[in-house]
């Protein structure tokens, strides 16, 4: 146990309790790989840059090659940034091991290697994001045509079709993939070398690490750097609102899958039984989804929390943001994948699709309009008589396209047959032409656009 | 592999990612103990309700003695629950064990299980902190002379003791103390037998299991019972309060550790040191503790968003509690025990402590009160000429003691030598007689009593 | 302008954006009468402890008496306590007004205040619950023999008296009645008198000042009492979880609302309609109710965060619990009262209750537990016959109690004509006799049993 | 009173307390000018599509053009768009202002007004945070060569400029700026003329709506924008993130105003006393900047809670964002001026800083670079020995520049005079030359850099 990098002849052991309760390890098996990029590429510097013999850089190099740092870390060590100190130091010796921190410290490493394996995350979640939205694409392709009814206020408003439904989730990821784009440009800093908080004294070149390491350019204040977890709160945030995003879409597909709405079903390969009651297949997953939304936005508020009103520069509390992005992370990673297993596993029921679109007076709007635009009133005053049709059909417990022109007629006189039309609702949809509105044609439009986008 | 109970021939397997992703075995591990004492307590029932034969019950029982499960419940079983039925069938037959079931369900055995691992949970949290709050009244006892500057707005405000600032803690664990202790009372009542939802036809007998699992008596509304997750919200929203107490401590440690208050210091054993600063010995316990907290009030925030607007009675997203609460459990204990070893190893530079109690015009309060009792000024006349001498003295850049007789009697004429002891931080600390004040012998009075308590 | 009370020579005018920034006069103006009662508590005592003579103690007391402070206090006078003082000192002069705060100060004052404030709000919280609970009530007893489904994943589970369910509420409320109740209790000690934060050299009374203010004792240590506000916190956290409970009741009447639930309608007067759909009506009192839970979640997680790593005694950040304990108040006693019109303008579709109680095979866990009971089975086996059933059931498209006894001897041969009985929903209610669950017999002794208590 | 526009004969009318509840016309007030607006456009377009006729268009323009709508909304209207054209129908008539809402309806109209408040006050924060930033550079180049202790874990670490320390946060408002201007990027596409959820059946031209009203096209899917509320969310956490930054510059102004640390001190015109202790200097705005750093999380946290799990498409829950945001801006706003008060009236004590910079051994590592760079040790030799070196000055109560050559000589034999430079701080501070470190000679490249960036 070589604990005296650190803590040698002035700090002595530190007690059990203290190392279980402050060392990161547990955490840090995910920053294994950037800690020995970033030592590899810190070190090719020092070499260049004549501060390292190349004898020696050669030595550390083949060392940091060959270690073999599984997936438990010494805790005694404190951190991932110790464990491969101490481990090259055991093959390398100290001489050599000794050089790896010249010009820079634990607080500027830990920063470049969290933003790597975020960037790395990042780019997962990015990706698992645009599969999501080429399977809702296919299943919205397969459902051009099935009409439903719209909710808002979760009763009936207007017909749309579901392939509208489904590419209003397209939209939706499509901002949270930019949003998550955006992270990965607000992470393109690189922290290494700018040491404890004040940089150093070493000539060394930062503009070459960061290259390295695939950053844009290096940091520029040492100060602010130690300090900064911006890119943590970002990732967290943007986790939280995606994490919002599936979650409505679990409680959408919950509602239309529960016996009464039965707009929709899944495959029984992705629902779950009752331990007492024989006839239940439950959505698990979709409720799943919607609870675990919390978790992220717990996560964002720990980090907000944890951030606030802390002196600049560096401290141990910043450690719990790793805990935190691995957790928001997985959440999100395998709700996206569960919510593609929902989205593959479902199936439409068009018939009450069609038959439900069709209850509560989806029409009157159009009936509305048409007033307006055949009959010449005002849209409030084509409001008003549409509202009398609707109360008549109510009264008499039909529906619009089951009224009579006689009946139809006590409204308003002056209608003819021509007005049944615009009771229909397929009819209704393929009415709404406008940019972004839900015919036929228009999702057409939109699908061929986002096929192209996706070749 | 026996999946069958469940899914049978109706539901074919789930697919592997909804396994990975509905399962909750990896955090029911710990309500194993439970499960088992439930299912044990309910058979008892069974039979004495002459529900399950005498013969079947003893072999049941027998096998629920005998069941080894250890760290690792099968994902596909879904949960604990299951996982046990399904062991224990291999032990004694599907006709025995499919018996375990009569008259319950998965909702309301999860809720008792929960409620009962919380129950053990509290109580040693209430443990831990009887045990601080005998640490800090110890430590408190060796400061009782200890005279150190009270501060408001982080500004030296009046001289009070050590002990006194360390008892304040005292008062503040014992309303947590308190607080979980309620906890307690909040979750005694035994959900068992309300089946899934609208209870059970089995002659079954509440009372008696309710009894047997150490609960006050059974819930009263079956629907209830299965959506209610009250005693999770409460525990996680006393040990965000909590964790909030000892944030605060925390972060008096850290200042008051600063190299520039230098009030105390901590033995090297609980303090780090830096990768390249050598003369650093950094407090980061407390920084974690103080860290910390932004997870439980995550923690606290995740529930309240996954009960919120969830219709009643039971549904997956509530399987996040668990989660939640050893999350929560874990942070919390191990900060309390951090806490008890940062009071432990530390010490207090009395010497600094007394000259800084002197700074910063502390006694300017009590020399206004010395004019209001002595010279039959009202309080506001006394506090401005109490000013006038503060500004005088920063003026002079002297302290308030250091101030002679003629200087003072340029602010105010008729004062005497008398007045000189106001000035003093020791007779400051001691005129503080009123109830609750800072005096040292209110302060003897105060811990004669707690030690009392403590016996 | 008398701002020269606590600036006077030494500070000078308070620039005019710090003024707006720092002054709590606007959310003070709830303050006022608790301010004024303390402070002629205080004076009281003052007077009968010989500490202010008899004469000015009556001028003072006069004169608050005839205090008239509107809603609008000066912020240049920072706060309410500065506001009284000023005033009373414009009435009685400097010599009386200035004995105010003798052996206090704003730090215990204001802790006084709040906490009167809150009492004042908590008892009215208990007693809207308790209204709100005897609404519920009258609804039930309204509903004790309508049927519905009850729910679990949403999906039809088993059937369950509509009253039942109301009365799951009156349990929830009164847990957060409970909850409400023991935040009084948590605030019942009372902080005046503990001065800043040291104590007093005054020869007070603080018991006295206690009793009179209606407060069990008075706080004991001065540290802690001025810098707690867990009773601030207590609260919020109450609130939240109190704003859950409303959220999934609001939840449950928007899907059973919809058209295609269509369980329950609600009187126009609580509704809203579309800007151009002529046939809405929207329940948006509960949509508000349900969206507005986020904002006590908000006020809970805001306060934890300003106290989160605050040093011991006085900070100024503290004085931001006034605005979110009165927010919180607000949106919860008003989204009570909401819920109460909700529960009143509150129709039941009886036939359709009825008629979907039937469907989604809810009483073949009734069918299970008849095998077990006549027909000697385990609750396993009797599991898989009854999940056949339903499968057969599904497969041709029947309910449950439309099979012959042909079909359902298809299943199970020895059944006989008994068995009909068992697919029917109202008898599978009332056969939940157990403790705490559905049967009608059961919810009428519950009904009863809380009629007395509201008696 | 006119209500019948929307509730007409068929809802009658909302009972009073709802109507206090639903009614967001409190909030609305911000939006009148910002509906005003987009009903010109919108009938403009409706004009140039021949959909309205032009005298119909003119009259109506000039009523939207001539409508008075103070800062009180009639709530009986429900919210601002119905009091426009409520106040627009008496002043043209039904027959024209019921024209207003062909093509639209209130949930696109809300979305597009929010979102054009949202960029106003964007654009006003980032204005106020360019004002900042040129404030703290101004700041910063006053104390180019004040030398100051820079901390990590609050201990002395390494001495650093103090304009390093301000241009930390040049960096960090930089990152807030580039979040703020990113949401106005996100919010740049105009939802008018989705109308409810479906689109319009009018001949509208969106793109023309979309260019007049300033935004940079027209949203693509009428699903989703009527449903979305991600620029709302991307507002608040971006104002929760940057309210974080302005609490950890208040927590360092704070410790260093305390009178132990006196690194700094503030004018008095933005100080405040204390009501009894009459030394005291409380910085007030300060303490209020870092406590209300929770309302911004709150908001965000409330927001979040608001949308989770709510089906697509309009639901009333959504209205609870504009309290939020125009909450949020509030805090923001002052939060920032007052940040600015304080660096403007911040005065530093040069001398203190100086003096402190010197303790804690701050050169220790410079000490050990030394080693490397003169005397070719490998970095942790020279670790281990200016620990020693460390050890020795504490024992002897020494600062490091206070040791004898005969002293050092003692850890290290052949160290010779030179050595001596290392230990000043100011020399320490000027060899940090690497990119990002606190030599002089850095940060003056960087202020002229940031100065040509201001002009």
């Amino acid at each position: 146990m070589n604990t005296d990098i650190l803590r040698g002849r002035r700090l002595g052991n530190l007690n059990a309790e203290s190392v279980k309760y402050t060392a990161s390890t547990v955490f840090d098996t995910i920053l294994v790989n950037p800690v020995i990029e970033i030592n590899k590429a810190h070190m090719v510097m020092l070499v260049s840059q004549g501060i390292v013999k190349k004898s020696q850089g050669a030595k550390c190099l083949e060392g940091l090659g060959n270690l073999k740092i599984g997936d438990e870390l010494d805790p005694i060590l404190e951190d991932v940034h110790m464990n491969v100190e101490s481990q090259l130091t055991k093959i390398v010796g100290t001489n050599i091991g000794g050089q790896l921190n010249l010009g820079k410290s634990r607080n500027d490493q830990v920063s470049t290697a969290i933003r790597m394996a975020l960037r790395t995350y990042l780019l997962k979640i990015i990706t698992n994001l645009i599969e999501f939205r080429l399977i809702i694409l296919e299943k919205a392709e397969d459902h051009l045509e099935t009409i439903m009814p719209g909710y808002t206020h979760l009763k009936n408003a207007q017909p749309v079709s579901f392939a509208h439904y489904l590419l209003a989730y397209v939209e939706i990821f499509k901002r949270d993939k930019k949003r998550f784009f955006n992270n990965i440009v607000n992470l393109d800093e690189c922290p290494l070398g700018v040491a404890a908080l004040a940089g150093t004294s070493y000539n060394i070149d930062r503009n070459f690490t960061s290259r390295k390491l695939g950053f844009k350019k290096p940091t520029l204040n040492s100060i602010d750097t130690v300090s900064d977890r911006d890119f943590v709160l970002d990732f967290l945030s943007s986790a939280a609102i995606c994490a919002t995003h599936i979650s409505r879409l679990a409680e959408d597909l919950i509602i239309w899958n529960s016996d009464i709405f039965n707009l929709i079903n899944f495959n029984d390969r992705i629902l779950t039984g009752s331990s007492i009651m024989p006839q239940k297949k439950n959505p698990d997953p979709a409720e799943l989804i919607r609870g675990r939304a919390g978790k992220n936005f717990g996560n964002l508020q720990a980090m907000l929390t944890t951030m606030k009103g802390l002196p600049l520069s560096y401290y141990k509390d910043m450690q719990e943001d790793k805990n935190l992005v691995f957790d928001s992370y997985d959440v999100l990673k395998e709700s996206i994948l569960i919510a593609n297993e929902l989205i593959k596993n479902l199936n439409s029921n068009k018939q009450r699709m069609l038959y439900l679109a069709n209850k509560g007076y989806t029409t009157a709007t159009d009936f509305a309009d048409y007033l307006v635009q055949k009959k010449n009133l005002s849209f409030r005053e084509a409001y008003k008589i549409s509202g009398k049709i609707v109360d008549y059909a109510e009264k008499n417990n039909k529906k619009l396209d089951e009224l009579s022109m006689n009946e139809i007629k006590k409204v308003k006189k002056d209608l003819n047959k021509d007005v049944m039309k615009v009771f229909s609702v397929k009819n209704s949809v393929n009415l709404k032409t406008s940019h972004g509105g839900t015919s036929i044609k228009n999702i057409k439009t939109v699908l061929s656009k986002l096929k192209k986008e996706f070749k």
